[in-house]
């Protein structure tokens, strides 16, 4: 499921859809007022929210059994270090100027302030052939790949996904592409099934791995072959070192067939100030020669009201000279720690992916369950990782590993993990 | 459809859904590559996008027209007044402060801060039985109420709306109630059909209505009775000057049978920096029993990671015994501005609706169709009003006029229109 996820590109999640056909399991006895409205069943499909709650009960049975000891959370990839100040100043400085009558302002543009979408343009896209106009700032990137449907979740909860077999661990309607070490982290696409969207996701969260340019020629020459649409995830796009693409519009043609979305939130530490960006091509039309920009442009503007102005001026100032740079010391902070954290892993004779180009390392523990390894990471070391399997049924054997922490942390992670004995 | 309009209670907004029985207007020649994924043609069917475009448009030929006259814009609802320093100041603090290991905040809660949650109970619902586990803090009601699927466009491209009637300019599969002077602004709910959903702004954007409790208490006996769901829009409620509910909690029952949306855009000139909030009751259920508030969480969960953290600690400052003194000044000036404009619409003879209990002026010309009224008045005074037709069938022979405004520019108005004579 994870690193290259395909499913039909269908309406937006929903709230409420009968379908009376489905069981319905009660989680909880509950009083108040039946309504005669129907539940939207296809809720009870969903299932990869268990793997964080499940995480944070284990990690709370931990915490009871070893009351002295300190957890270190490696699961969840949460940014920790502080924002630098030439971006904080500015906007600061916004949010003081709302108090005057020259600085207030009220709504915006549904589609983001002008100057930083030119901005995005010029900094992520340079030559590249994208334009000021088909850049759509959000607030963050994972409501935009909710609005685009992009993500598991929010094709279970319209009903497209299709059920859940449990044998499998597999929605009957999204085509799962196994992506590891023996493919180079990269499909074999003369055996991909045909589907509306393809879901691609580089530097990939969870193995970490960034698509080379080749591959990404290869994907880009699939969807026009197959007339899909590429829904591009670059949001680690600023981790990676080597020569990979750090956009889709590097690949020729792309802009034909692909919206990218990216984030500031993993750049500029700004998981929670909510800022992001999406890119619809002109040139991206639907079979009947509608642009795809069309309708985007309308459902932003109905379903959402813009950005935080404040958030907007924060991410015009990342985009500055002094704020890119200091924005990339920070990113580069925590490369560091991946090249930390790595090493550890190495050391126990584990073959470590990722880290080199995303803030993620993905773990290979060849013949264990992911499961074990990870309450055998936590008993012994006291340090919480995610279970590869919980991203979907391709990462059994691994964990992936967050490399977001203060270099303290990792430090003491790291002597940790170097007396652990797998077993 | 204003006022008080109904419709089914089902899925969200979509990007894409293929309907190809539904004929595709092209809307102009484009150039690109065609993909194979069909568009939604339900967007086909959207119709009120033309308002505000149209009346740009109209405006545009005016400023051409009148190169030397200074347009005053009394149409689209935007604050104008700064925001008290005591919330600005919170906001730079945190935003400050986010430079610091001890100030910075990563991911929050999706739900929102508990702080902010815990005081939006105590301020807003005081002894009403709402918990602060029952609010969702948003970025706006706009993206809540299309979440929720409440307005008329998120129902019609999901499909649910049916076809759009030129004749009545209705679509098909929306109940739509006429409220007027006639009927006190309010339903004859004996002649109402049932909806899944009950769809309810007081006070009333675009009539400035605000609903009585004695209308209330109806409208939650019809919704129990109807086994349907009320979702209330009360973002205006600080507006309110009478004893009108500020709340639909202020009625007795009504915890069971609805959501309630509100906004601190026109409370605390929050319309850029994006805050607001839902009430789910844990005692609303579908009619399979189960709780609404569980489903609408996972939506929240699923495609929203919360709020700006900016933009909760302005909300957290609004709320401060100095902040919601500040706020509220700010929401006086603007009241006083619906006087100067209520009385110089009445000096005209015209009767006016609004204004005591929302920053909105419903104004009635008998005989006189909305767009005629808005070309003349715009022709006459140089003044932009929004014609009450734009909102839907029942608003014929009304304009709406918006009170947000410096006050020098109110008075402007104020002179023009007294010299105004409607023919």
């Amino acid at each position: 499921m994870f690193k290259f996820s395909t499913c039909n590109f269908r309406p937006n999640p929903i709230f409420l859809q009968p379908r009376a056909s489905l069981d319905v399991q009660m989680e909880e006895i509950v009083t108040g007022h039946c309504t005669k409205v129907a539940r939207n069943l296809h809720m009870e499909r969903l299932r990869n929210h268990y793997l964080f709650p499940e995480i944070s009960a284990r990690e709370l049975e931990h915490i009871k059994k070893y009351p002295n000891e300190k957890v270190i959370r490696l699961g969840i990839g949460n940014t920790t270090e502080p924002i630098p100040e030439v971006i904080t100043l500015a906007m600061s400085d916004f949010t003081r100027a709302l108090s005057t009558p020259e600085g207030y302002r009220g709504y915006g543009a549904e589609q983001g302030n002008m100057e930083l979408r030119k901005a995005i343009v010029k900094t992520f896209y340079g030559d590249l052939p994208v334009k000021d106009t088909e850049v759509f700032v959000s607030d963050g990137s994972q409501c935009d790949i909710s609005r685009l449907q992009a993500y598991i979740d929010s094709s279970v909860i319209i009903g497209q996904a299709g059920g859940f077999e449990d044998e499998t661990g597999k929605y009957q309607n999204i085509v799962y592409m196994k992506c590891g070490p023996q493919n180079h982290f990269f499909p074999d696409l003369s055996n991909t099934l045909r589907t509306d969207v393809i879901f691609f996701c580089s530097p990939n969260n969870p193995t970490g791995h960034a698509a080379s340019r080749e591959q990404l020629e290869q994907l880009v020459e699939f969807a026009k072959e197959n007339g899909s649409i590429i829904v591009y995830d670059s949001a680690y796009a600023a981790y990676i070192t080597d020569e990979s693409p750090q956009s889709i519009y590097e690949i020729p043609g792309a802009i034909e067939v692909a919206i990218e979305i990216s984030s500031f939130s993993k750049i500029a530490g700004f998981t929670g100030v909510r800022l992001g960006w999406t890119v619809v091509p002109d040139e991206l039309l639907f079979s009947n020669g509608f642009p795809v920009i069309h309708d985007f442009n309308r459902i932003v503007c109905s379903c959402f009201n813009g950005a935080s102005n404040v958030a907007q001026a924060g991410g015009l100032a990342c985009l500055s000279p002094e704020g890119a740079k200091a924005m990339l010391s920070v990113v580069d902070y925590y490369k560091e720690n991946a090249n930390i954290l790595a090493e550890s892993f190495a050391s126990l004779g584990l073959n470590v992916y990722g880290g080199v180009n995303a803030p993620y390392l993905w773990v290979h523990c060849p013949g264990l369950r992911s499961w074990d390894v990870f309450n055998e990471i936590l008993e012994k070391t006291h340090i919480i990782t995610v279970p590869g399997s919980g991203f979907g049924p391709g990462g059994e054997e691994f964990i992936r590993v967050t490399t977001f922490g203060h270099r303290e942390t990792i430090l003491e992670a790291s002597t940790r993990l170097k007396s652990l004995v797998l077993v």
